[in-house]
């Protein structure tokens, strides 16, 4: 993928903590948001019933760093890069940006799971699927 | 019900805002908190899948009065009374308390629900659970 | 005011709980989201710094009616109709629909607040700010 | 520090998200809290005001691995132990169980930041404040 997936996001008066600051927990949720921007942008959803088998992505590893705070009101540039897409997971990095800022980048590795008797069972990636994905140079995985 | 339950629950870092209080928004998490500790008390769940049918709670109506705010690491009690138990439905309130301050006031109704066709549907609460439940004067809904 | 402000605000995956619906303590964090694009909407903000004295506007109570689930990746609509400004407060109703379905109804009580020695103290709001504000049948407050 | 602090913590109803499971983002929260109560079991707060100077702990690098989903009312041990203690930093790992299970493991690096004109400052860990840490292998940082 040449170019990144760009999703703007306001920071909320809610999703600050005392110190006056975007709580460092709330990253997470908008690199979730973000992802599943990128996926309603491929014509996907994160929770894909009309797949065989029915699919959704549950996280396996995911991660930030910060590197200047976000504030209420700010309004932020989530950009999104998918690094690499393997047989049945997928890792992106989501950069968050305040004009020219970068303020924080997170990563998130996600897994292409059925779910088979209440628990999540890694599956491949179902062709329908995959197809609409960017090409990475894939490696297992 | 002459004895309200107690919960307590100290004011964690990511519920605090900018202004340094607890957020509004949060009081309902932690009235939550607070009837499913209630049903525990009971030997009951929120979410009852023994019941006939299986039961949960959503919720019809929520309100919450704000006194005086509440900061981090303070230690809150919280008291719950069980205000009108109907044939359908339950309206408790909760007090929020920092010692002897009076921090605020919540109140909730909900309704004993079946899931039918992934649709909530109001039945009458089964007995075995409503042997369990306080007595309140009873008066339809 | 004779038009209700509106405010578009997608379910994210994040507010959702194991039921398969917005929690029902979320409807308070989007009403205020909602309010506060309202103030912005108004050339404001929540946070006013540059009035004399710099004011805030802290919740005194705060109550929600739900009337039909929202789910995952529904698009909703908040309208906001103020119904009250006082000499100190104001009062304001939202009403989320998905289309043509009312959601859920909730209404908050905010107090024009100045920060004296770190605690809210209630204040007369001021001109500049109260010339903006939509007429109600004011009656005190 | 050759035991690690143990903090016990239920999973709450609004902290699972539709597929039924902890929501991801919230393991951050968890892991914090879990800081938090370490502080105060050291007599510390992770806002120190008395220090000189005054002193917080702003995050700069946070990370998370799921090995197994936790979900509502789940009894979680949460382990920390210190990793590292540098000069003006320090690092710890925090590992989720459910009984025997290893459910997750995070991790975060936090840096010891005095608050100067509204911004943070990386500073030395006042030595009031570091006689109370565990030793670990510092080498800088």
């Amino acid at each position: 993928m040449t170019e990144p997936f760009v999703y703007k996001r306001r920071v909320q008066f809610a999703e600050t903590d005392m110190v006056g600051v975007l709580h460092f927990a709330n990253y997470y949720r908008l690199m979730e948001e973000c992802e599943h921007a990128w996926w309603r942008s491929l014509g996907l959803n994160v929770v894909m019933e009309d797949t065989d088998p029915p699919v959704s992505w549950p996280r396996v590893a995911t991660a930030c760093e910060y590197f200047e705070p976000a504030r209420f009101d700010d309004e932020l540039d989530l950009s999104l890069i998918v690094e690499h897409v393997g047989s049945r997971s997928m890792t992106y990095e989501v950069v968050f940006r305040r004009g020219d800022d970068r303020l924080a980048a997170g990563r998130a590795t996600i897994v292409c799971c059925a779910t088979i008797d209440g628990r999540f069972r890694a599956v491949e990636i179902p062709n329908e699927l995959r197809v609409k994905l960017p090409t990475t140079r894939s490696t297992g995985g």
